[in-house]
């Protein structure tokens, strides 16, 4: 792992949480994009090397609303960045962490992403993230 | 606020879990401190320029064991580098984001630091802290 890439925050309504995040970070939102696979909508921040991501559902029932039901708004996942995702699963498969995924699946921002299982990360729930160089 | 100093996250048992984020972020714990005046014992590890804080309580009713108790371990705040945490406050209070010290307080890492609570930022706890220079 080289670095925290970004820190996902479920949110219920984006609008809202980019006003509030641009007023507390003291930074613009620089970017939005749409995760359809996840009917996911998303805002960043950059801070230093690391992003805010801001993660909200544009359906009903989603997997942002369902950890908001549970938990309430707050912070979902920490990515880190490697340079190879698929070493860096196989090493941490091996060292006996729980990967969400078999194959690294199309993440927002372009990047390769796998996640793991929280129950193996003291309930961090981490995702290992990889730019895609088309 | 300058970028994202450390990331807090609440534990049960400090050593295992040491050991389990040595082996997940592949990187040694570089520090271990008491903060007495919290009853907290943490331990640091350094992923580019963010740290990650294990936290966990010394006695029993900590803060620390509340939060568990209540959201399971996990992460428990997002800690930004300020520059002046005393116009960083002022300009937060103003902004409406509500602070939970008036006046910043001593935390581990020779850090001055000061809470907003989560209510105002999307049930993220926020803390800005600034190096105490000596």
């Amino acid at each position: 792992m080289v670095k925290l890439e970004h820190i996902g925050i479920a949110v219920k309504d984006i609008n809202q949480s980019i006003a509030l995040y641009e007023s507390l970070l003291n930074t613009p939102c620089y970017k939005t994009e749409n995760v359809e696979s996840e009917a996911v909508t998303t805002a960043f921040f950059q801070k230093g090397e690391t992003k805010i991501e801001l993660l909200a559902n544009t359906i009903t029932g989603g997997v942002i609303e369902k950890f908001i039901e549970k938990k309430g708004e707050g912070i979902h996942h920490l990515a880190f960045a490697v340079s190879d995702i698929f070493a860096e699963m196989t090493r941490l498969s091996n060292a006996g962490f729980v990967l969400l995924q078999d194959q690294p699946k199309k993440g927002a921002d372009n990047k390769l992403v796998c996640f793991l299982h929280p129950k193996s990360t003291n309930g961090v729930l981490i995702e290992l993230c990889q730019e895609i160089i088309d």
